[in-house]
């Protein structure tokens, strides 16, 4: 078993092994060892945890605001697992007698939570205890659990297990009501939302194997629906409890606790091990597409597959809605989509799983309505999608994020409406898509009203500068969010002709081939076959800030070279307080070139043609030194840009940040400016799949074909993945010596692939090697 | 003799009358009772203080950066009528013993301030006192100070009278030398300036009239050369100190000292009363064309002539330098013109004093190299005018002004790179002097240049909105400081399209008439006439915001009516720490409507007939109630504007608040945001004139001739001034029944003059009235 961090071990690499539990570290542990399918999230946390020890399960597609607060965020719902032991009266709790031979385990391959451990109580009685459970992939709705214990002691043992309806709200109570109810053998709550009436249901069931009860009471507390199990055991007699909770909401079904209830009924009828089966088949054919495997490197193994374990329970596939800042893993930016999503999670389902790429395009275009409804209210048209986007698309950042911490006050942060690079972002998504995929279906069904909408966005919102010849963007915030209201952000402006030049594409080649699909959309849209030569000026004359002749340097907005210069370790000597924010509007980093995250390597990451590679090693230089990464989105940036240029080491220590922000907690800020901001980093583990594929196997499409420029960390025997382009698939095997390309026999398509100057055609069940 | 406030008297209007010493009002007294001449100011301290008291000479074109400071501000120079007595070695002093009979005076009429009373020591003798000064005007170097002291008893009085080079300086030492020296019968000391070097020469020589006293020593000591005089005297007897000093720097002759030296003597040759009537003769003159009287109510007219004085002492003719915005009462704002020079202090020159309003602007045509390397420096072209502007233009504001008192940090203020108004305030300055004086000539040699430079500077920072085919203003910072960053400030697209269209008018009529001159102008400008074109777009389709059609209401900025609405006094509650900053970055006003000045009616105070009586109602009805009138600008501005719209006790009330600024101490703001902010309001004392003139007697310029609307205060029986109107000098006499128009015998037009509905043509020497 090797050794991690933190009192992690690993065996194989395909699983998470804690040792000794930490109290420090209970926010951390909840969400690394949390389970979920896209639907809930259950963090990983004991069963007999209550609100205080951060038990959660965060419900999607239950946006409500919590009562006298401007948070519209997911609901926390009652905890349907809660589980607690005691022994002749003496609760079992991490916090109490001593733990032996304890172990928490997530099995990543299975998407299952295991913990194991003999419990002496502090008046010196033992049980064993094992707990098991999953968040099914075959029922989104279902979790199991399988609780077993065996008392070392003769004695009286005692099971309170129910339904735990005090659960924590980060900003305030999201029910009017709690209604606990029974139905039949099953315990259940209904909880209604304060805003929009939602009704949840959580309705548990049970089945005692081995010695059963010689009592069962139903008991009711604050909130709480119990049924306490009393056993009379002997030394050594071992019980099993088998749990099933199912949990739907009247956002999903018409009537969420006649659901829960035949859901559970048929979940106890099937049995644990049954249902563990159904899950983990689903978990086969996720991780048959998605796996990435390292070889040579067990530590780089494991979090290559947490992290993508974390990105796909965060990523909901039931339903065209968003992945979560933090997944479900907390209330968290409020189980919404930020850019994070196209810019940092997209590209691995694009070339792993494009159903699930698909799903994740089409919810940003079933919420172009809400993305035009703020582009109205801020003055414009078009779309400009939220900052912050729920199920509808509507703004849910609200204008004052974060608190001034020495004063007390509120801090109008401008995420929301100066940080307009989101709309480009969604158009370079949906282009990334096409490109991979070929689906000019989906483009013409759903992208080109995407694409003509942020066309329309950025029309309404560029200047024309008369006596420059050429247009501007003003009034930004870009990627690196210490510096607001800057202009000509250089990531946005070039993400913008980029948006531009593709709705232009898009356009002229609906109007050959789609031409009344065209016709219909301008219609709907209120748009005549003359709009497009507004978006062609913009494309022909927009400024984008070139790099120094002689430095090569380019400046990530107006004015950026001229501000203080300093390194982000002699800034934070200037802190007062450890929480500060360190932007707008007047944090320490606002008038330095100390930066949240470098928005011209942001933009290297995106753009892979646009800059010649001394432009980028000479920017990688200057800008990798004053970059605070006090985004959990920077060090992937790093690590992709730092393969490119060359520095591999570099990449390899970026590769690492990176992929143990969440592991090894290494993300410095559980809180910032007075903001709790815990739980998973999705953007960060979806962007692990990014490092390895387009950094170290320096993937990138270029022309109808894939294109590798490998470079391994040096510890690395061999890598192996594979990827999807135009609906064929081939897997790509790496060592230091080549790169080995095997295409699927079913494949419809010849790939052209490019490594360095070697070039091969790769039909369909074809086998390649190419010397690197 | 009529009381006033804070101890304060008059008798006849044309003295203000110290009847007892507060020490807590020691910085606003110092700066009442100054004296001065626009060379130099001197407080109104006594002759015993030292810096502990705010005692300070300041010498304009002095401008030298403190050591390891950042502020180039003006010389506060060595004390040249320092002067102590002592009996029988107790001093004299105004926080020692008991003084009887104070009074401190200060006669506006001749420019000379007085000082009595009889002080009884803490061992009980007596001496009677009477201190005289002033800055001659006929001379503006010198400083006359006549001491006279009768002892009670008989014993030893000793005088110790020098140069006190201890003086205190608001950003640090100026002076990296103090060499004192003698010459002949007269002391001086030679200070040299630490960042450019400037040489200063004060020297001082003392003639006694009287007993002459039995020894007398020269000492010195830290930065001081003294003398020391004793007598021996007989109770009753009376000395008489006449002690001459002049004041020189290298900036103004190449040999200050010999100069300094040579102008003490001669004056030392003529006395004190000689000098005196030369002086009196000056301010004789400036009376007759500057006085204002109002029968009826002596506050009012000893307030208004108390501004007068005020606005002239600190306003320098001897060359053109800038008017500072504390004038030379002390070092604040760098003794450097702002936007108030043009807009508060020259109207009233402008119409009473026409060479001196030439000299004023001819400053700011000698100030266009540092108004165009501002421009270029922050990215522009043409003339940015300096936010802070000293001697040569350059800007002097800060970027970090203001201190966030409640984390010690800095601010970032704006008001030097996004106050862009105050170029086309000095284009519409120029336009205010032509269309008084008709100068055309002084147009073509100097304001064709500024209102060129103007209409390029505004060409390079306007924006274009292809969309909405205009043109608009980004990021500004209009006259109300607390909304930085705004776009579309009324106040600035207004003013700038006044200065771009009377840079087309001038243009135009260059063409025609001064062809040679006009083509040498583009040529050193590297213009051409096709260059107008631009500024004629601008003119067509600069976005001017308009009245809302049932409101009537002008927004101040783009989102403006959107902000939280809050009145000053709620929102004062708000704050934390008394001293905290008002506006940006994040000041309790910034996210509400509540103003420190209101842009609109500052606008209206400008644009005489630019919008309707109901619009300008209606927003003063509006805006009134939202403004905090952090500004000493505010309330002259407020005054005018009721008038204008028929609020007459609104008026009176704002006349009175903003003409007591000074002399009852009715500033709020000594400090604001950690900076010390006392001294002489200037523009405040310059508005005063627009109050009256522009507000109570409406007057306006329409066409050819000038336009009445009077609306007197209610006790005002009679205002009187004059007006000078291309050449011609008219007298207006109004009652709250008529107007009285005399014109002055030798004028060379006959005056088209409107009352309301009346009209006449008013030949020299002619008078009319009219029933109003």
């Amino acid at each position: 078993m090797k050794a991690l961090k933190n009192n992690l071990h690993t065996e194989t690499g395909w699983e998470i092994v804690e040792r000794a539990f930490d109290p420090e570290q209970q926010v951390t542990s909840g969400s690394n060892f949390m389970i979920g399918n896209g639907y809930l999230g259950y963090r990983g946390t004991f069963a007999e945890e209550e609100a205080e020890d951060y038990v959660a399960c965060i419900v999607t597609d239950t946006w409500d605001t919590a009562e006298g607060s401007e948070w519209r965020e997911l609901c926390n719902v009652p905890n349907g697992l809660f589980t607690r032991l005691f022994l002749d009266g003496e609760v079992l709790s991490a916090y109490a007698g001593e733990a032996q031979a304890y172990e928490r385990r997530l099995h990543l391959r299975q998407g299952s939570y295991h913990r194991a451990l003999t419990w002496r109580s502090p008046s010196g009685r033992g049980v064993q205890l094992r707990v098991e459970k999953f968040a099914s992939y075959a029922n989104v709705h279902l979790l199991a659990m399988r609780y077993t214990f065996t008392p070392q002691e003769a004695g009286r043992v005692e099971i309170v297990t129910g339904i735990d309806g005090q659960v924590w709200s980060l900003n305030g109570e999201h029910f009017r009501t709690y209604t606990p109810f029974t139905e039949g053998e099953l315990i259940g709550m209904e909880t209604e939302t304060v805003e929009f009436g939602i009704r949840i249901d959580v309705v548990a069931g049970l089945r005692v194997h081995g010695p059963q009860p010689i009592q069962t009471e139903i008991e009711q507390e604050e909130r709480r629906i119990l049924r306490r199990l009393t056993f009379q055991l002997e030394a050594g007699e071992r019980v099993t409890l088998e749990k099933m909770v199912a949990i739907f909401s009247s956002n999903d079904v018409a009537h969420p606790q006649q659901q829960a209830v035949k859901d559970v009924n048929a979940a106890l009828q099937a049995g644990y091990d049954a249902l563990l089966a159904a899950h983990a088949e689903e978990w086969d054919a996720i991780w048959a597409a998605s796996d990435i495997q390292i070889e040579g490197d067990l530590e780089a193994q494991l979090l290559t597959r947490f992290n993508l374990y974390q990105a796909t329970i965060a990523t909901p596939t039931h339903a065209p809605l968003p992945i979560g800042a933090r997944g479900l893993s907390c209330q968290v930016y409020q189980g919404a989509a930020f850019w994070d999503q196209e810019t940092f999670n997209l590209p691995m389902y694009i070339y792993s799983r494009p159903d699930v790429a698909r799903n994740i395009l089409r919810y940003r275009y079933d919420t172009l309505d809400g993305a035009r409804r703020k582009a109205q209210r801020l003055g414009y048209y078009g779309a400009f999608y939220a900052w912050t986007s729920g199920k509808t698309g509507e703004e849910l950042f609200p204008d004052y994020f974060f608190t001034n911490v020495l004063t007390g006050r509120k801090i109008h942060n401008h995420f929301n409406s100066w940080q307009i690079h989101i709309s480009p972002d969604i158009v370079y998504a949906l282009w990334l898509y096409y490109e991979a995929t070929g689906d000019w279906d989906f483009v013409v069904a759903y992208g080109a009203e995407i694409a003509f909408e942020v066309a329309q966005f950025l029309v309404s919102h560029v200047y024309f500068k008369m006596d420059k010849d050429r247009y501007e963007f003003i009034r930004l915030l870009g990627p690196d969010e210490y510096h607001e209201n800057v202009d000509n952000n250089i990531y946005t402006n070039y993400l913008a002709r980029f948006a531009l030049q593709k709705a232009l594409i898009i356009f002229e080649r609906m109007q050959k081939e789609n031409p009344e699909a065209l016709k219909a959309l301008l219609g709907r849209l209120g748009l005549d076959t003359g709009t497009p030569e507004a978006w062609r000026d913009i494309v022909e004359r927009l400024y984008l800030p070139q790099p120094h002749p002689e430095s090569r340097l380019l400046e990530q907005f107006d004015g950026y070279f001229q501000l203080e210069d300093i390194t982000p370790e002699a800034l934070r000597e200037r802190l007062i307080h450890p929480e500060e924010y360190w932007g707008w509007p007047n944090g320490i980093a606002v008038e330095t070139q100390v930066l949240k995250q470098a928005d011209v390597l942001q933009l290297f990451a995106l753009l892979d043609d646009a800059f010649p590679p001394e432009v980028m090693r000479a920017n990688y230089d200057y800008y990798e030194p004053r970059t605070e990464h006090g985004s959990s989105l920077s060090p992937s940036v790093h690590a992709v840009v730092a393969s490119k240029v060359g520095y591999e080491d570099e990449a390899y220590r970026y590769f690492l940040e990176g992929s143990t922000i969440d592991l090894y907690n290494a993300s410095r800020k559980v809180m910032s400016g007075g903001s709790f901001l815990g739980g998973i980093h999705t953007a960060a583990a979806g962007a692990v799949w990014q490092m390895i594929v387009k950094g170290f196997a320096g993937m990138k499409v270029v022309g109808d074909g894939l294109y590798f420029a490998p470079a391994l960390p040096a510890s690395w025997k061999a890598l192996r993945f594979k990827l999807v382009f135009r609906e064929a698939l081939v897997r790509v095997e790496l060592t230091r010596e080549e790169i080995i390309l095997t295409a699927a026999e079913n494949n419809a398509l010849t790939l052209p692939i490019t490594v360095g100057e070697g070039q091969v055609l790769l039909p369909a069940g074809a086998r390649a090697s190419l010397d690197l």
